[in-house]
């Protein structure tokens, strides 16, 4: 692979793939969907395009220009812009026209199938990523204790049932009780909800479907995730090893450890 | 069966249960939770008794001394209360001590063998209630479109799987997508929630868990939740047949009716 396109929403991941494709001398093409996400990517990139979400065209046909065959797409995306059927051209608008359900794996096939048609090639987003992978074993000075740990476990089994039904990817149990189950109003909500049941201690876990589309929804963590623990006072973050994506791994050791939480990749 | 023991929490429930006993003749010992509880039973009961939740053995030796065998605890009980460890006598912390985990099912098998050993027998909540459990079919003017009555059946088969899991009864669907999925946080909050991330038109699904126990939690809708699915602006309410009880079906079905809002039994 010579060069990259790279479609990229809000957050780390879109400068962290940047930086690590540069080291491997690939030449980066960016569509960024905000001044600021061009603005964070213009290092590491030959060339930054701003397009909106819904431009399918623009955006296809400027990737094909510039000679780009490998696509990874990545980053957030405000759900308000997502939404407003006026940013979306026609070609966009036709594509989503074929999704059969709102579940993420329907849109993520419809964009596939998009950029398929004009011979683009959508790269697994850790790809690049390899080390910011979730490990096995305990990250932080705090240990889960024996009855966390059974949480963790039990935790980790409805997990993968609820992303087996393509539902969300992180719940958050107490004494192998289910307090919260997230489905689209995100892992942050989820846990909130989750700690507020849970008079403190609650233990939350996140793990990847089983058909997981790595190609467009990576699990992913940061110390938000951490942030938002502490103000619930959650004591433990189990992560599955190899399948999430952690952002910023210093600084959220660092803050789990200051809270007293601990973090296992499982 | 000659006498009924009726341990009852707040809402409509144990007064419909009071008054159909009564029809046929059976005498009812009433242990009221709060005053008021007490003074709604009282038409209906040979004797009123109060006790807080946790009382378990004022209940027990007040019920055996009535010379009471059959017993049907229902009605809703304030969380403040039941989780307030002071509010429990020894018998009660004894038996909740040998709780597994915080779920429904393992408090509920606690609840169940400590009335046995006194040789008291709990009876199933619907057994007085057939009349209200819900029926086969549209219940309201509005029937659901085609695309609904296809999120309903995406939307049982998932609610199935949730129950199966024993995470709860409800969840909310809208173009064959999860929006929400109930844990602890109770129905109400878990359409609200779906709801609000609906844009309208959200499907409301309720259903008993495989392994429901009728004795001590049958699945359960009232006015409130049409009152909460009005506010969201959802369209269909989908209730498991012969399996949901339905407190107050014909206020419920007015305000359905006013609110362009679908009923029905699946």
């Amino acid at each position: 692979m010579k060069k990259l396109g790279l479609i990229a929403g809000k957050g780390k991941l879109p400068v962290l793939v940047a930086n690590a494709a540069k080291e491997k001398a690939i030449e980066i093409i960016s569509i960024a969907f905000t001044e600021q996400i061009g603005d964070e990517l213009r290092p590491f990139s030959q060339k930054v395009y701003h397009y909106g979400v819904g431009q399918a065209e623009k955006i296809i046909n400027t990737l094909k220009q510039e000679g780009v065959e490998y696509v990874i797409i990545l980053g957030k995306v405000d759900k308000g812009i997502i939404f407003n059927k006026f940013s979306f051209d026609w070609r966009a608008l036709k594509s989503l026209g074929r999704i059969r359900s709102g579940s993420d794996e329907s849109l993520f096939s419809a964009i596939k199938e998009e950029l398929g048609k004009d011979g683009l090639k959508l790269l697994d987003q850790t790809l690049f990523l390899q080390d910011y992978l979730a490990k096995k074993g305990v990250l932080t000075s705090r240990r889960p204790t024996n009855k966390e740990w059974q949480d963790v476990e039990f935790g980790f089994q409805i997990a993968k049932e609820i992303g087996r039904l393509d539902i969300g990817q992180t719940i958050v149990v107490k004494d192998r009780t289910v307090l919260a189950v997230e489905a689209i109003e995100g892992t942050d909500e989820a846990i909130r909800r989750g700690c507020h049941f849970s008079n403190g201690n609650a233990v939350v876990v996140k793990v990847s479907r089983p058909h997981q589309d790595f190609l467009l929804d990576a699990p992913t963590v940061g110390s938000q995730t951490i942030e938002t623990m502490k103000e619930g006072r959650a004591s433990v973050l189990a992560l599955e090893a190899g399948k999430t994506l952690i952002v910023d791994l210093a600084k959220m050791i660092y803050q789990a450890n200051q809270a007293n939480i601990a973090i296992v990749g499982i």
